[in-house]
């Protein structure tokens, strides 16, 4: 293991200097904090993360989540995370008081959720999915349930879970078939089954709040016909004491990666004895998921920024430390009298270093950035304003899904590569981010499905204001970049590759226009990774203006290596990674179509 | 597990349509063989893959290799493989009649361990390995040495490792360490450790073959002063039985994957009690080695390759029978009340589907194009065509190590993507290859270290001969291509390829001209990158014409659809993989530095 995980230093470069967390604090929302109670608390969160949570990181992979007679067992570990996370509101935080909460902005959710997932990305997942399914209980069910429900889950007594994907439908949530009855109590006869539950059940919780998609008898076909509800593994009796509600658990997945964090199987309704209660209004139970579906593919790509950063610290730490081979001398020869050179010196281990870090820091930035505009949707009093920091929101939230995790895949490949045949064996730490990593673009919407939605619903709604608003804020970065000398050159680069952005969304929008939406989406996984490339450019040409800045300022709050590394990365991110938008605009500009099936084509596989 | 786990028609196709096998079987050395002897061979392996490796694939990972009081446990499946597998000539194959092998082509061995690799990636390592320490021994060992150790090898009886590795070296040969004294009766006191020995222990072999590098005392600094010994784990006395030679099996490496294929650690001459005997002269160890060094590499290519292609069997299975979502109709809506669509109807999974079958079978390509030149450069008569032959082999042989491994990685990641959430857990097989792939870019000289090779060794080799070779091979191929109007715009385009690799090279050799090798091979992994996928597009078009060819002759051999499909996979290369060279370029020309250290610098990480 290594001895960092994180680098706070650059975690708060990013929140005050990158993303002005204060003018978000300046909302009246957030009044009651500043950035001293912030920081506060997020040393807080650091310290309970080195001692609760990165010790454990390698125990929670060995002795996996499993199943066994009707449960699951987990590592006790769990216990901590759910009690002493929930204790030190690691659930509640974002909450608003009026729910229980502490009225934090998500920025500072994102920030803790990122320092604990960075130390140990599978235990966080237990108090994070239930402030997830916490977060549906409190803004669409009724108070009766709210007041049921939302303080033990805010407390961490109980855990949450959500409750949507169906052996049979997989991602296509318009084919779920699990079914609600109302019943003369008001409640709802539950049954069906549901797989791939996070964090569905296990001895360190009295009770599971699920929030489960059903169909309503004799609501319509598809996803207009999907109903959402609060479905206890117990439930709640007159005097409060808890009764079994036939919620069976059937099984845990074993998994490549995340194997401390249980993916349950469970089956409702078995012996009809399964109750549920319906959340909001009947039929809109997928909107209602959706519209919470921002915070969890923020929480997503978090979690994909917080592991390739670890991953970053610990081939770092080796490549500082592993004296192998020497740099090459000026005739190519190496000098064998020399003493070997530490990895570092050597320019391939160099690139993959810098790669690591471009991808986990501009990742990091990517989720703080998205938080930013939740939090101003939440609480900024200008309609206009909210309306643009929603519309920039919808366009990055596919983006902020998937770069990281994608990305962060590689990243993590290339820190197992830093430290060669010891990367590839369990004496380090490195196969295990490798295999934890792999989730990440299927969670939440797989990649695919991200792509799908970014071309085909956010870059295409109010006809494209989206992306004018993102290209707008674009250019108010090139303006400024452009201030310093040093940066010019990246500023114009980045302009360029805005118009070469516009020219692809021009030729693929005649494909959208004719209908033929096949084709318009045919290469979405490739648009994304293009539209992804521009977004992480701009977004690490801003870490370098606020650097230069502070460095021309003489700013010394943090040192100037430290300043000097944000603008060196920003040029490797344009070299090497702002390059393949080149290719990509290529592929997505030909005419040639390969990839849907034609009927009369007699291609075998 | 999938119902197919390799392609036959595929190798056979590749192996007489488009590499021309028969032109091997044609030289005197191989006159006891025919196309069908030679597949009857491969059909009597594919028997024995199907039996014997591809049932044990799951457990092999399961009940992973381990360590218990100085013993290495392994699953004994590992008898059969070395017991049956040797008595069926896996070892002995390629070796020729006086070594007591069946002087099959390299060719042939290529593709018998392909297919035991596509089946069972972990089991055919014993041999493999025994397989290239016989071959050391074959080629430098007098004759002694030969009779001794040679026929137990061949036959599987003994199993050979090859111990090279040191904990404080690593990938850097000349730090090696491990000392042998010259004793009185012309063997040599051997001491040191070894790491990561592959094969190195089991409760399976009366005795262990290690080809082992060292330094006699008094030796040059460097890999100047490497010698060569076989240290078995036991020593065979005057009457042919075996003593304990002080060979301390000291642990065995857990890993990320290939967990059936032991890593050991051994500790040789700990009571100052281990024997060891020269091989070939004293200080040419590393040359001798090298000289091997090839074979083992293609071997390496051609095991990520069979992975890659066991995964694209198991998610094309996967695609072809699960349903889920719908097409888009030309509304861009779906339709609910149609039946879900399979998924292999979506364009994306087809894209993650043929990116697949691309890298499979083009990895497949090369390593039965490396292996034909190395038969040809063994057998062939005339010394300037053997010239030729071993001209493009050394170049690339860097290339047939590292393509396969690394887009072998990038297509087995695609595969457990098809699957979606299913593909995560250990109830589908794709993670297991997940895995066991990550280890091929490391094995035999990593990424980095190949990428140097290719760069400063083999592009500069005789002023450039190789690639002006591989040029012509290209250029040739180009206008065979060219006699189909189908193909002619590819073959075009792979010319424009062939300039731009031209144009990189004129680029970089400036560097070299002046002496900066540090900068010369900064970008070599781009480099090799580059280059790969301009000989793949070689390859691919190569493919694509024979299958034409046979479509235009109406060669019933093969279904229209088989032919198709390897015209439709060329043109998927060229448009999403050959494409990448031009932002590849673009980073290899620019003027940035960013990877070298430069000491005036204060950029930090």
């Amino acid at each position: 293991m290594a001895k960092k995980y994180m680098d706070m230093d650059t975690l708060k470069y990013l929140l005050y200097n990158v993303h002005d967390l204060q003018s978000v604090l300046d909302q009246e929302y957030y009044a009651d904090h500043d950035k001293d109670s912030v920081q506060i608390f997020l040393d807080s969160i650091k310290d309970f993360s080195d001692k609760e949570l990165y010790p454990y990181f390698k125990e929670v992979d060995e002795q996996a989540a499993y199943y066994e007679d009707g449960k699951i067992i987990v590592h006790p570990q769990v216990k901590v995370m759910m009690e002493k996370g929930g204790e030190m509101g690691v659930i509640a935080s974002m909450f608003s008081y009026e729910d229980g909460g502490m009225q934090l902005p998500g920025m500072v959710g994102t920030s803790l959720g990122y320092i604990m997932d960075a130390a140990n990305n599978h235990l966080p997942g237990y108090t994070g999915l239930t402030l997830g399914a916490a977060e549906l209980v409190a803004h669409f069910a009724n108070d009766e349930l709210k007041a049921k429900y939302l303080p033990k889950m805010l407390s961490g007594e109980w855990g949450g879970t959500m409750c949507l994907t169906e052996p049979q439908a997989g991602s296509s949530l318009s084919d779920i078939t699990a079914s609600a009855v109302l019943q003369e109590d008001g409640s709802y006869k539950i049954k069906g089954q549901k797989i791939f539950i996070s964090g569905g059940d296990h001895e360190y919780s009295d009770n599971f709040v699920h929030l489960f998609l059903g169909r309503i008898e004799g609501a319509p076909a598809g996803t207009k016909g999907i109903s959402l509800f609060i479905v206890p593994k117990n439930r709640i009796q007159e005097d409060g004491s808890l009764v079994y509600n036939n919620v069976i658990t059937a099984g845990d997945f074993q998994k490549l990666g995340q194997r401390g964090y249980c993916t349950t199987h469970l089956i409702f309704g078995e012996n009809d004895d399964t109750k549920g209660w319906l959340v909001g209004e009947a039929n809109k139970g997928l909107k209602y998921m959706f519209m919470m579906m921002n915070g969890a593919r923020i929480a997503v790509g978090r979690g994909a920024a917080a592991i390739s950063m670890a991953a970053y610290q610990a081939s770092l730490q080796y490549a500082q430390e592993r004296p192998q081979g020497r740099r090459l001398n000026s005739t190519g020869k190496k000098e064998i009298n020399q003493k070997p050179s530490l990895i570092i010196e050597h320019a391939d281990v160099r690139r993959m270093l810098l790669l690591q870090k471009v991808v986990a820091e501009g990742s990091l930035s990517l989720t703080l950035l998205t938080s930013r505009y939740a939090d101003l949707v939440k609480t900024v009093k200008d309609k206009n304003e909210r309306d643009r920091y929603n519309l920039l929101l919808e366009l990055l939230t596919p983006l902020v899904k998937t770069y990281p995790s994608e990305m962060g895949g590689v990243a993590v490949s290339n820190g197992l590569q830093v430290l060669g045949g010891y990367g590839y064996t369990t004496e380090f730490i490195l196969q295990q981010y490798h295999r934890d990593i792999r989730i990440f673009p299927i969670y939440e919407g797989t990649t695919g499905i991200q792509s799908l939605d970014l071309l085909a619903r956010k870059v295409t709604m109010q006809n494209g204001k989206a992306v004018e608003l993102l290209a707008a804020e674009m250019m108010q970065s090139i303006q400024t970049a452009a201030n310093y000398e040093e940066l010019r050159p990246y500023a114009t680069q980045l302009e360029e590759r805005m118009k070469l952005m516009q020219k692809v969304m021009m030729h693929l929008m005649v494909f959208a226009k004719q209908g033929d939406y096949e084709r318009y989406t045919a290469d979405a996984n490739l648009f994304m990774e293009f539209f992804s490339n521009i977004v992480m450019a701009w977004l690490w040409l801003d870490m370098a203006t606020a650097a230069k800045t502070d460095l021309v300022k003489g700013d010394k709050t943090y040192t100037d290596e430290f300043y000097e590394s944000k603008v060196h990365a920003m040029k490797f991110f344009f070299k090497y990674e702002l390059s393949k938008t080149t290719y990509l605009s290529e592929v997505l500009m030909s005419d040639e179509v390969l990839t849907i099936k034609k009927e009369e084509q007699k291609v075998g596989w």
